[in-house]
């Protein structure tokens, strides 16, 4: 399981040209979107020759793929870790998992809209390897619910379902963020930290 | 403002061939995406030339903004709707407009799925529309929270970023449904609607 907290991080260890292609990929796709992106178009961002994009990548999808499949891997990453800093009471546990998971939502909003949006354009293999790499960080949340509702600290209907919930809350920023009416990322953080308690407790 | 509760209803009053182009879109941008489609593959579905399509809309653009458009109007209609028929009572006003923006967002994921992520290739006026369609409804919400205070049926943080964030669950719902692990529309309306209340009670 990757620990990379940044996209540049998961894919320092690439070769320079594979790291240059997946960031002018990164930028391309946000702002075309991947049917309006031509792996010529990549290519020239990147300083590279289609050619040379093949080498890397086989297939436009393949890139799409490992972008995808990054951003999913920083997101659960930064969810552990920022649990792990949070220590074992399950309120501190969930207030940083939202915290994390909205911050990387509001930040890495263009990154985060690709991955979602064009889910339905990857091969059904690399479908299946994003959504398990979703359930996963998704059950990462709902354990956290559960050990609450053990505790005494939340009584929610259903745990697995308020999980979900509070993790499409945090998903969704991505799709409106930035906002003219809406604040810096730490104070959407925080406001949807004290959401989900609320939404949890007794 | 309109009142249709389905685009069918909406587009009723247009010429056959316009309302067929209008599928025929609705379709193809919610298989391809709008930068995956051409307008020759919509004229193509709806049984009709290239140059018969330009007559009812000039620009591929055109037709998405309709499309968009309307799905926002039938949207704000449904849910203006639920809360007349559900009275006065604040919290019954909230729960139904949840509840109608889930089932909308769940039966119409793929619409709504277009509406959301291809905003970014509408034209900057046509953005502007769409937007205040969106404010006004999440407004409308905004409003039904804020009887509740008044009522003291709830006591959120801050109203207007409750209704933002109920607004925002309803919405994302279009993003992940249907999935294999989660129940009807009407069950997710019913979870959806509990945590509503969870979340805004004192």
């Amino acid at each position: 399981m990757s620990t990379a907290l940044t996209v540049e991080e998961a894919w320092a260890g690439l070769p320079a040209t594979a790291q240059r292609l997946l960031v002018a990929g990164l930028e391309t796709f946000g702002e075309n979107g991947y049917h309006g992106t031509s792996t010529r178009a990549i290519a020239q961002r990147a300083g590279m020759s289609p050619a040379a994009l093949y080498m890397h990548f086989p297939t436009k999808e393949d890139l799409l793929f490992e972008i995808a499949r990054t951003g999913h891997e920083v997101h659960f990453a930064r969810v552990r870790a920022a649990a792990d800093a949070a220590g074992p009471d399950p309120s501190a546990r969930v207030a940083a998992i939202v915290e994390a998971s909205v911050l990387f939502h509001a930040e890495h909003h263009s990154l985060a809209r690709t991955i979602q949006y064009e889910h339905p354009s990857l091969a059904p293999d690399h479908q299946r390897a994003l959504l398990k790499i979703r359930r996963d960080t998704e059950s990462f949340l709902a354990d956290a619910v559960t050990e609450g509702v053990a505790s005494g600290a939340f009584a929610p209907d259903d745990a697995p379902t308020a999980a979900l919930a509070l993790m499409s809350l945090a998903i969704d920023v991505a799709r409106w963020y930035p906002s003219q009416r809406r604040r810096s990322p730490t104070q959407i953080a925080t406001s949807y930290t004290h959401l989900a308690l609320r939404l949890l407790r007794p």
